[in-house]
């Protein structure tokens, strides 16, 4: 967990640049994170390419989209998508709009996207669709005004990630690590939906393994497993020496402690160890 | 927009590699942009691969495709595929004639391209096809003769894209920064909708909503966003430090004031700002 | 072979990175080694990215998958892959779990996958396919449970790779270089495979053709060229200096002497020599 | 041209390199030229990842296959594609020897390799299918004896690549940047021609067109300005500088002088220029 807001800002251009390296956002796409102190206030760059984001590009904004603190820069026109979903889901508190390749055949055919292995259980149990035709007729696709934004919202519904038809997805988190991990794992869902395609038979999980496979990759291991990873990733990428900060953070974030006692050890404790490592 | 015919000379030669490094080129394809102080005049690259082109490549033609200058070395055998257009489109001032991976199953089997997603309405309404064969039967499909250049641009007609049997497609734009725009998301419309049809069921935007899309992607708040992405790509690829001076500018023209008033405030201001941002 | 356990976790951390650089493993999977001096014992990361796994993260097993020395960091929870397929199978020496991209779409549609190339022989005849739901109705897909490693070391069998539903596969070797081998074209194989239903008629290699590319497969001479070969991009991707150690052990290695007569020298000698070089 | 075996040994070694870092070859396939001064012998690299290979790793046979000079290291078990080629076609001068992921879907679904653009019509008119069953049975699908290089041989006729069924594909040339041009540009067709699969109705060219595309792009124009290209991304892998004399030999060697006069001036004169630049 972030320290401060001046963290939290670093943080956010991190996850920025960390999925833009994923292939997840090229020029378009953002990602917003709620103000831990502030719930009614939210954090979201200033109009720029994710991969260029840095700290000091964060503006702050109310619920209803406007700028706290009026900005000599150009803001995304879609920030509205943010602002109503916070508004509509108090457990969220990071959303992130992209247009994945992967995930786009999805969003222009209509066809259903499902949790096909355990790590695209992140995404849940289904992937609702909003077409933004359905209310609004022929418009630019973009969401822009309040009320296409709560539409998505409503759309969105109690889900994690909602498929906009001809436009792309947006996926939401309980934190900026959770919205990473199942903004790029859900992506991958896609990719190897697709693929499964070509063979025929896609198969999913079940509800009952997909709530089970949800829920372990929320925990604290996974995430900063995966989170070392990308960020070294990003590190190399951006030409970082082995001693930056931000790896530093990550790496030790990720050395987290051995249980208590060894998780399989065999016999009965083996399944309440389920959720720790991998 | 540059100051002057050196600027533009450089600007193009960035173009090239830029398309080049975004997958769209290789060792063939090429762009040109018209003379802004001549408009029977274009520049054109001499006969090299993109993402080697420099400014001190750049060479001038009329719009028959004669060297205003004679030139040391090879030009481009396909240049009547820019006088052609350029002669035939007073509105177009840039153009570039490509085989990206993505574009070429179109190419192979006619299936028509269609805008599926809304950066990908830069590629407009429709995509017509053009086959050599049609007008003059077994050539080696190189558009070399004028009377081919012509009948291309007949083709082309009013529209954004020409795709072009078996060999490719050529792309148009009011601006260099435009056609740049253009050509990589029409690209990418065609990935997507090669994809959407392994789940079959590809629905593409309306009329409407296409014009629409088409006219936000040509504001200049995204072009100038998408420009820094891909300028930055493009330094990190040919490593250059942070202050070059490409770099620099580009960042600049991205850094585009607020809008007076900020964009999405409720009601019925949000209409009229939706071109700003995304 | 590495002379001391010390050689044998460096080669061991070298191999997750190898595999990981290949675009097998991502933020998931890992790879173990049985204890040449002692059977009953294997090595094992501690709960870490591939990619960025070293030496020091090494832990060692029994095989009920119990620390030898409790760890000061978390574990991996699934280890009992390794260790039920360690105690099943007395001829793997080396077990990789992953979930390549490529092998996902047969793990989620359970089509089989079958030996399609010469190198993708050395995944073996066929790939069994397990399925937790059969013996363990829903879970978290995850192998944690003694049983549940158990049961998948019952499935796998004496084959040499098996996929496991919605979930990836696991690969096993008689050492850490044909494991590492076998995993890399096993997944090529996949990609091969998938991309051939495109077209239709995939005829795979007779059982017969199958088990002799298997075995040439498994010789010195292709292990260590594609050893070198991988080791080189590994360095490359991690700035190594063309004097890393790790180079030029992985050169030399692959720097075989000729046989004593040439290889295909005409006549009655040539297929004795099969197995040489390729 | 090279002017000194050790010249054409280093350029055969550039080959390698450059033809790998294109995605045709791995850790296997090779490529041979025939020895300018002594057509009844030809070069190849010892047994060596072709991303690897220098021009001391260069061995010289004759056309049964054996060194001229025993080698200290193991040589390529295969080497008969090379030396049963060069004794069956006097034309050619290069050889290689791929599997190349583009090529593996025909080579396993045995679906016809067609020309479907017109850089793809360097493959000629048509691609043979070699099928090691049908003269050998059950074998370890490497082409290893005599007889096996011989059968293939036979199978190539006079084409410019043979498809190997559940192996790969084998390319010839008449000087080894026409092999370079065509095994990379063939194995693009067959990546798009894959790819139209997927839309249907794959339209490839006539053989009218394919006779006349063939020819333009094995004209020094294509070929320098192709080769220019590779030898540079090469050069950037590499990590060489600027001033690399490979890199300035090759951007020399692509400086190609102008045509006495304008190749597109209007009319007549349009269509004798065809072959120039591109």
């Amino acid at each position: 967990m972030p320290e401060s807001l001046a963290e939290l800002r670093r943080d956010l251009a991190v996850a920025y640049r960390m999925v833009a390296n994923e292939g997840i956002l090229d020029a378009f796409g953002h990602i917003s994170v709620r103000n831990p102190n502030n719930p009614q206030r939210y954090f979201l760059s200033r109009s720029r390419a994710p991969s260029l984001v840095q700290a000091g590009d964060i503006l702050e904004y109310d619920l209803d989209s406007n700028p706290i603190v009026p900005p000599k820069e150009r803001p995304y026109s879609e920030r509205v998508i943010h602002g109503e979903i916070f508004k509509a889901r108090p457990d969220v508190n990071a959303v992130c709009h992209h247009h994945a390749p992967s995930i786009m055949p999805f969003a222009i055919s209509g066809a259903p996207l499902l949790p096909v292995f355990h790590l695209g259980a992140s995404m849940g149990l289904s992937a609702p669709v909003w077409d933004s035709r359905d209310e609004f007729g022929d418009t630019n696709l973009l969401v822009v005004k309040p009320e296409e934004g709560a539409s998505l919202a409503r759309a969105l519904g109690a889900a994690s990630i909602v498929v906009m038809r001809r436009h792309g997805a947006t996926v939401v988190g309980g934190s900026l690590r959770e919205l990473v991990f199942r903004t790029i794992y859900s992506a991958k869902n896609a990719e190897h939906q697709l693929a499964a395609h070509v063979l025929g038979n896609v198969s999913p999980l079940t509800a009952g393994e997909t709530q089970m496979a949800f829920e372990i990759h929320r925990a604290p291991g996974p995430l900063a497993r995966a989170y070392e990873y990308w960020v070294r990733r990003l590190a190399e990428r951006e030409g970082r020496s082995k001693n930056d900060p931000m790896l530093r953070a990550a790496e030790a974030a990720a050395r987290l402690p051995a249980p208590a006692k060894p998780a399989s050890a065999k016999a009965k404790s083996g399944a309440k160890k389920k959720s720790r490592g991998r």
